[in-house]
């Protein structure tokens, strides 16, 4: 037990950014915080677990980018900024190395972000990285799932399959290394798109994170807008990477992989030149690859054919 | 991955209080809530991991009920009003029983202290329960581990000792029943000082929850306070059940013991009839065992004399 607080005091005091509205940081009972005025809270939390989210003997620096990554993408999506993380971490053993790997991987990406860690809490156990994050968001501007509308443009950030890609251990075939690095890179290190949330009130009509593939999300988009989708997968945005490593089938990765931390973003036509004006200047790349329509279920079309969705993914052509 | 959305929205949606400031709950990326005027917040997060702080097998009600109470506890500690829960839950199976009974216990508690479950994440693996509460406190009056000064008498609300009790399995010898109930209930069905928490700015210095055992966490409060204490082990409030299942190993118990979830709070002498009186209202008992001390280490007395505390606990006694 004492050892326990010592290593929360070791390795999880003052860690990430240093931020005035922390009041009482980690060591009590419970962190103080002073809330911004004006503001309405959002509040999101988010778990790795060994063997679901990640294989045993991941670099514990990514999974500490990794577990605080999941819950800023989620404040993004809410279109919120994002101010205090608490740590929730059950280890089977108390590991300075690997907790100090794990720190450094959450402090920088905390740090970039200016989040603070303004609790922690640790246990013995199987490996369980829990986050929970809180933002902030001008009042009555939060984005949600659900107010897309009939017309809307729907947008993808960054590309999409890349982490479901990267995460498959590598095989022994001659392919390019680089492009090997690359997808494994976006698995263990999602870039959140924080900058770019923050910028979404008065611009997206709906946002949701891209966590478990690019089609469950997009349609429980829809669906939480009272939508149907039409979707055409040419437009997908894939990396070089993806493509050359995985060809024809680059696009089914990118529609069923999941783990991506992209944003989808439901804007009005008069809207999208906006949006995509301010994703540039963020140097955040956003396409558009389909609408929300009236018509109930969702179209996903490719070389003008629907694609046929089977509940394992996307198995052939629908004649 | 649909299953489990499915999951959340049944067992998880509109759990506990319905509150006003709650603008969107369980079932998007985020909560979004309403923070009260002139407070700040506080925030915490606890977990119970299976084979730490429960056996295989236990009643998944009780484990709803601790899982929020550990959180209240460190919410109570602070003098904050509770607010709101979120819930990272990692199941080994999708046991729509076990969930249906957890959620119970958990809503129950959540009622009773007008707590709102905001947000979940619920996942596959080792069984974990991770809880985070979000309070708040009038500004400035949030009470910390650290705000004890030489001369506070430190009270202990409830009796201690009975969790450590309760959580020995049942063994056969022919005790009485109802003594070991009692126990057993204190164990798996703790009672967070929420209300009695709420009161304590303005008359507490300090306080701590006694989570891990009243010796470990009195001394915590003491060594935050930079103060030494001095207690009577005589003192310790023990329940009638405890005495009479544990006799002269009761006070073992009590001190050693831990996940009691009671409140140990210092006071000055001129505030320690407004506390006990306060308590009384309230119906918690509240019971002076000692004072903060001005020389730095503790003095824990039995019998007039200094108990030797080895690292393992209490094992005998000093000449």
């Amino acid at each position: 037990v004492a050892q326990e607080s010592d290593l929360i005091r070791r390795h999880f005091t003052g860690l990430g950014a240093a931020r005035d509205d922390v009041l009482l940081g980690v060591g009590d009972d419970a962190a103080v915080l002073r809330a911004p005025d004006g503001c309405e809270l959002v509040l999101t939390t988010d778990s790795l677990v060994e063997g679901v989210h990640f294989l045993p003997g991941s670099d514990p620096r990514s999974l500490g980018h990794r577990a605080l990554a999941v819950n800023l993408s989620d404040c993004a999506a809410m279109g919120a900024r994002p101010l205090w993380a608490l740590l929730a971490l059950t280890l089977p053993v108390a590991d300075d190395d690997w907790l100090r790997e794990f720190a450094a991987g959450f402090a920088a990406l905390a740090r970039a972000h200016e989040v603070a860690l303004v609790g922690g809490n640790l246990t013995r156990g199987p490996l369980n990285i829990g986050v929970q994050l809180t933002g902030c968001v001008a009042s009555g501007a939060a984005i949600t799932r659900s107010g897309g509308r009939p017309g809307d443009w729907l947008c993808l950030t960054g590309t999409v399959g890349d982490a479901a890609a990267g995460r498959q251990p590598a095989s022994g075939t001659l392919v390019n290394d680089d492009h090997r690095r690359f997808l494994r890179h976006r698995f263990e290190f999602p870039t959140p798109r924080v900058e770019l949330g923050m910028a979404l009130p008065g611009l997206a009509s709906a946002c949701i994170d891209i966590s478990d593939g690019v089609r469950v999300d997009l349609e429980r988009l829809a669906e939480a807008s009272h939508c149907g989708l039409q979707i055409e997968v040419e437009r997908l945005p894939l990396s070089a990477a993806l493509r050359a490593l995985h060809g024809e089938n680059a696009w089914r990765l990118a529609l069923s992989g999941g783990e991506d931390y992209e944003l989808a973003i439901a804007v009005t036509e008069t809207r999208l030149q906006p949006l995509l004006n301010r994703a540039a200047e963020k140097d955040v790349p956003c396409t558009p690859v389909g609408r929300l329509t009236a018509q109930s279920g969702a179209q996903w079309l490719r070389a003008g054919a629907v694609l046929e969705v089977s509940p394992g993914g996307f198995d052939h052509f629908a004649t």
